[in-house]
């Protein structure tokens, strides 16, 4: 309960607010400097004030025993899809680290893509409440397969 | 609370016990067919009934921005030290399937290797209760970087 | 991941439709017998098809070292809601029981009244995974407060 | 991940230290002053540097509809004897407010007595993790009904 100092100039998840293009810049700029969602070609599809898309193509690298996407490879892309759309909200002056979620995997991952997309449901001075929705896409159906609720912790920007 | 029939011949976490030699080598076969596992050189590194050890070694494929084990990789190795633990009282006859987790990232993963030991906490016939903490190891010294809850539903082994 | 054997008649959350009435008065035998809820003067005040509300007045036995509704309390109306909104969806063949919950509260609990509002987001023939928003209401202006994630687990009815 | 600058006077769940009395008094007013404890009987029965036990009669005020414990009364119960044991640590510069929690319910809570023990796993700056097990006692023996982890926001103490 540490959300209450509100940053009042900022609503969680204005979709129809345009994101500052420096401020994308710089998420941008974040999002490929993390060697592991390189590693799994994963993009920043989306951004928009207190949202956030990640969209990763199935490979090997990213599958588990059964051809599907990986449980592990689909809260990581939901944690990281609640971290960014927190980031639109602090940068340039803060960003975010995950202090803890907790994800429900509620269909298996089968597809040729996984799309999380997260937004920001409370932001607080020090803690950012976020939740994503991962969705599994198979000849441009999206079908849900899992959805996590988290909470970001505020530090400055380095 | 699904687990108030609990399967009588098994006790959680009982780390005096050896696993049986056959259920160890489907453990490992299962591990090593899964290809983000492989991708990342992790490896299952000890398993008793009821508990499992996953290592990995750091490398660009699994760090984030400031050159640390990236959270979903924590989060990954954490999934699934949690579900070997699992399958050591499983298997044969049964396998699991992570129903949902969640994860505290107490410290940054900063060192050469991540360490993750899960347990289980409660082995119900349809659903597991497990726990794992995350170690980064840096020069030998293990420090605690993760905690992790998760609960598991029960399958018939394909 | 058991959710994969959905029941194909029964849509999450279809708010738009109207619950039978034999359903309803089940679902408000069962909440009027929970000594719990009965000693808050807790009530069933709304259901639909995949969801349900619950509220509460203020008083001494719910309430907090700052005069504000109970951590506890909120906790407890979140995942009541979520457990009658997966009912509604269950009963009269079978019922719920809760697996695990998150919440996360996000701001105290200040007012004359308490909302919870669950709505399922997956129903599978064993898991039921939920959620619901909670709301302190001061002189009938609502506040978000909590925020929970839940799964539960289906029994036959007794 | 806020707890990377800890408090290095204070370990975590160190039980074999004692209480300092002052702070065990401030603990005990604190929990005396929360009417949703008091209207239930609960009774903070244990305390140490790191830890902290809460106790409940059975009555009809804590029940549910099959006459075990109500699942919320759990969940308040583990969620306050992690706050306790955070306390513990905290007073009397400053306290703690529950960020989030998650709970599983592994066993149904049957019996004459609930019993919450708490415990700090990480105690930071700004955050707190903590973890509780509920035992339900029947004659004696008490049997393990669910397992929580926490998140605790330290504030000065008003």
């Amino acid at each position: 309960m540490s959300q209450s100092a509100e940053n009042p100039a900022k609503t969680p998840a204005d979709q129809s607010a345009t994101l500052d293009h420096n401020i994308a810049l710089m998420l941008l700029a974040s999002f490929q400097s993390q060697g592991a969602l390189r590693a799994w070609d994963a993009r920043l599809t989306a951004m928009a004030p207190g949202s956030a898309e990640i969209s990763l193509p199935y490979s090997d690298k990213v599958s588990q025993q059964h051809g599907y996407f990986h449980g592990g490879v689909i809260g990581t892309l939901a944690d990281v899809a609640g971290g960014y759309a927190a980031n639109t909200l602090l940068m340039p002056v803060s960003e975010c680290l995950t202090a803890e979620y907790k994800i429900n995997i509620v269909a298996p991952g089968i597809g040729d893509t996984l799309i999380a997309r997260g937004k920001v449901l409370k932001a607080g001075k020090t803690l950012v409440v976020a939740q994503a929705e991962v969705f599994a896409v198979q000849a441009g159906v999206e079908k849900l397969c899992a959805i996590m609720q988290q909470t970001l912790f505020v530090i400055d920007k380095k």
